[in-house]
This record gives C-alpha cells, structure tokens and sequence, in this order.
C-alpha cells in the first residue's frame, strides 16, 4: 500500500503542516535563512506530523491546535537529526549533505538549538500545559536514549533490555508524543489517550527495528547513507545482538569493536544476510505493530482507524 | 554592596533554587547522574534566577510558579554555555573543566539538550503559555545571536549596531526573559511588565558590557579562563572595537585577525589597559543601567525596587 493511500484523510493538512515548515525558513535574517531551507527541503515522509493528525481524527479534530502541535513534532525530529549528524560525523543524510559537513558542527550545534526553540514555540501555540510538559519529557527521554547509545558503543556486553530501551528513548518516545498529543488537543478520553500512546509507543519500536534491519539490508542508494552504518558506529541493534547470540566467541562483530577493521563489518553484514535473522527481526517488529493495534478497535472513526492500522502495515513491509 | 544583601529579599527561595537544581542530578540512571552533578555543582551567581523572583517580588509573589520559572531560566543559561563551550573547544569554565573536555563534544551535544529539556519542563510546570512561549522565543534569539557570533568571527568590519544586536541576543534577551517573567507569573499589570522587560533588556546589555571589558582588564584567576579569551576565539566585543577605530590601519587585532599570532593579542591588551578605553566602556554600561532603571519608580514595592537599583549597581561596579 503506498503511504498518500494511507495519508488521505489528513493530506490536505499534511500539506499545510509542510508549508508552515518551509515558511521557517523565511526567516530575517539572509545567512539563516538559507541553512534553514536546507534542513527543511527534505522533510521526509512526515510519518510523526501524520501521526499527530491521524490520531487527532479519532476525536474533536480542531486544526487550530493540531496543526502547530505536528509542526512542532517535525521541528523535534528534524532538530535530533541534526545534533545526530554533528555526533556521528555523518556526511549525508537522506542522500543530502549534512549541516554539519556543510557549514561545521559549531552551526550544526547552533541550528540545532535553533530549531529546538522554534519546535518549542509552535507548542506553546497549543496552548496546553500537558502536551507541552510530554514535549519537554519526549526531548528529556530523547537525549538521555542518545547519551545511552553513545555511552554504550563499541561495547559487546549490551543485552536485548538494553536494546529495547536505547530504541525507545531515541525513537518510540517522538512517536508517543506525536499520538498522544494528537489525541489529547482533539478532547479524547483517558481511556482513548492511553489507546493512541500504546500505539506510538509500539509502533516506534517496530519502527526503529525494521530500520535497524534496513541498515543491513537496503542499499547505499536507498538509504542516503552507507550500508552497515550502525555498526560502523559502534551501535549495537537487533540484527547484530542476533548474530552475536549465535556465535558470541568467533564473531565479526566482536572482532571489528576490538580492532576497528571495516573488513569485518563487511563479513557481519554478508553472514546476518545469509542467515535467517532477517526474517526473524521482521517476526520481532510484527509483534509490536500488533501490540501498537490491538486496541485500535475501540476508536470510534473507522477512516482514522484503518488508516492508523495501514501505516503500522506499511511501517513493517518497509525494505520487503 | 555584596550581592547577598542585595539578594536579602530573596535568598531563601533563592536557596530553593538552587537545592531543585542540584536535585535534578538525581535521576535515574548513574552515569548521568555523575555528568549533570558536575554541571550543576557551580552555579555562579545566579542573577537570571534572582531576577526572576526579584521582579516577582514587586507584585503578586507566588513561589508555586516563580520557583519552576527561576529553576528554568537558570537552566537555559547552564545548556547554553555547555554548547558555547563545546563550540568555543573551551577547557575551563568559572575555574572547572568543561563537560566537552573531560567527555567529549558528542556528551556536550546531548547533556545541553538534557538540560533544555529539563529547562522546557520546568517552565511548563508554570502553566503559563505567554511565558512558556516567551522561552521558546528566547532560545530561538539566543541561539540566533549565537550563530551571528559565530558566523561574524575574525571579521573586522563589524559594526557597533552588530555587536548591540549579538550581546542582546546571546545574553540580554535571557536577562529580559528572566524579569518578564516574574512579572507576568505575579499578575503584574502590561505596563509594569514592560517596565520588567525594559529593565531586563537594558540590565542584560549592561551586563554583557561589563563582562567583555573584563576579558581585558581582569585575570585567568579571577575569571576562570584566560585573559583575552573573546578575541582569541574571533569575538569583537566593545572594547576591541574602541582600540580598532582608534587606529584603523595598523592595528594589532587586525593584524591577529589576518595572522592568528596571539602575540598580537597580547598587544591589542596592552593598548586597551594603556589608554581611557576601559572607562569609556564602563560609561557605555552605565548608560544602560540608567535606561534599566530609568522606569522602576513606578514599581509599588520598595525593598524590591531596591533590590533592582542595587544589582544594576553592583553589575556595571565589577571588576572596578
């Protein structure tokens, strides 16, 4: 199923959702102006804005609020993006050069920050004090996931728990934040708000894992950025922790942390390839997109419904 | 005067502020635990937070907001100057080493988001979108300033109005949203908040005047980095622009700008302690400590009032 099938019933404010972050770059003065544009041209699939305004259509869907609650989850994103690139030393990024191989990390730092400050103001045009509050807990837990991920690289020790918390902080939580706020701003019941953040909740794991898969899996071209990425930056995700389960002495995982040499990267890469672990991270992935929907049914739009249902679909064919 | 009489008014919920801030180290996971307490251990002076319950105390003082307010804004300031530190490679700030130096740039990044975040969390904690919107406006300018910074270093042809507009950003605006805030978060009146924002506005100026001058005048000691620290990092404050239009030719910060010879820097002091530049700094300051208090008379409260005339005094005093 293609993503503008599963967008229609919020396209139009998708739309708008994208002008408004394109106007940001309208900015006043010229030099900002011009690194802004850069970093929004690219906005993606805008799968966390989305989120925000499909879960909004379960309930009262106002857009007055919406609107600048899922510009704000784009902002975040694009924000920790940013800060990412600067950490990893990432040349490209979605086939694009990055800020920080363009203008250096100082500006990357700098416009990072920038954008924080302008995702934090479109969230305060909610004007709701609970949504704001979990948008300053998503960027808390967000960071602390990142500061764990880069304490923990290159260490072979790190267990699956370890694993599901480092994806939950750096990816689940956004989208947590993008369906409950969407439900929260659209008058939802407790009961439904808890609904649309076990979806986010879940479906975010099951995004980051297939990511995870994709980044042995996919090509160069794809991605917008080298294959085996991750492990090159000493991350351990669910592929590899697979593979070194198997064989945790005479493992090339283990080797490249202790020698750095890419050969065995390339070796990791072609041994999860040949192995069934692929196909057993997707079973791992489809476990939490149907955790993230098993209590889609209580809501009461059957468009938002399906909808949501077709996306966490979408989510774990990805690279299939 | 000593700023604890001046912060008599105020001092044990300043003390407040500071235990909530040192409490903020205790999270849950250790490591970072370690990190944040050495962030927090140093807190200067406090003057954002002081302001904020300084102003607060000229109307309807509520400490259930002005304390998550105060909290806040200090906060802000500490995630600035991780970044600025990890932008500027500085080793040492207020005595201590930096957080980029003992963990790297990657921690910096991601322990200054930690702290905006926890910043945007203790504003929220207001339940006040004119101030929360106010942060968010805040870090956009100071990040903005800093970018300017950043992007006009070892230029010599900067103009006066291009200093005013960076030291308003990266400093007067967060002293600006420190005095706002207490007014609004105490149900001031528009005008005497504008009568707060103009004070915090001016005073911020003042105070930024103040601490370039004595990256000339003062010592490694006192100071906690080295003399000549802004110019070394291609920063042109107040004072390097009176020795530049002095002698536009031959100048020695030109001629650092052109070389990188810190010996030229070391000249350009000498110039500046040799000749009536730092008095007629210290005249400039005073200029805007007059325009900050210019309107306090109109406040109701007396001892506050005071307090504000008093810490505009003791800002444009140091280092005298």
């Amino acid at each position: 199923m293609e993503l503008s099938h599963i967008y229609a019933p919020i396209q139009a404010d998708l739309n708008k959702v994208k002008d408004t972050l394109k106007s940001i770059s309208r900015v006043d003065f010229g030099w900002l102006a011009e690194q802004l544009s850069h970093v929004v041209k690219e906005t993606g699939k805008g799968i966390r804005p989305a989120l925000t305004l499909l879960s909004g259509k379960s309930f009262k869907y106002d857009l007055e609020y919406l609107l600048p609650m899922a510009v704000s989850v784009e902002l975040m994103h694009t924000a920790t993006l940013v800060h990412d690139d600067a950490i990893d030393k990432s040349s490209t990024r979605r086939g694009q050069r990055t800020i920080n191989s363009i203008w250096g990390d100082e500006i990357a730092i700098l416009m990072g920050d920038y954008l924080f400050a302008k995702a934090g103001e479109f969230v305060a045009d909610t004007q709701t004090p609970r949504v704001i509050k979990l948008f300053s807990q998503t960027l808390g837990t967000i960071s602390s996931g990142e500061i764990a991920q880069w304490r923990g690289s290159y260490d072979p020790n790190q267990t699956r728990e370890d694993y599901f918390h480092r994806i939950y902080g750096k990816t689940a939580s956004l989208f947590s934040l993008s369906t409950q706020s969407g439900a929260i701003l659209s008058q939802a019941t407790e009961e439904a708000i808890t609904v649309m953040k076990e979806y986010g909740d879940n479906l975010g794991i099951a995004f980051q894992i297939v990511d995870d898969i994709l980044d042995f899996t996919s090509t160069e071209e794809a991605m917008g950025k080298p294959v085996g990425s991750d492990l090159i930056q000493g991350t351990l995700t669910l592929p590899a922790m697979f593979l070194m389960e198997r064989d945790a002495e005479d493992n090339p995982i283990r080797k490249f942390f202790e020698t750095r040499d890419k050969k065995h990267v390339a070796q990791a890469i072609r041994m999860v390839l040949n192995s069934d672990i692929v196909s057993e991270c997707y079973g791992v992935a489809r476990e939490y997109r149907d955790r993230a929907c098993h209590n889609l049914k209580s809501l009461p739009n059957p468009a938002s419904r399906q909808a949501l249902l077709d996306l966490a679909e979408y989510i774990v064919q990805q690279g299939k």
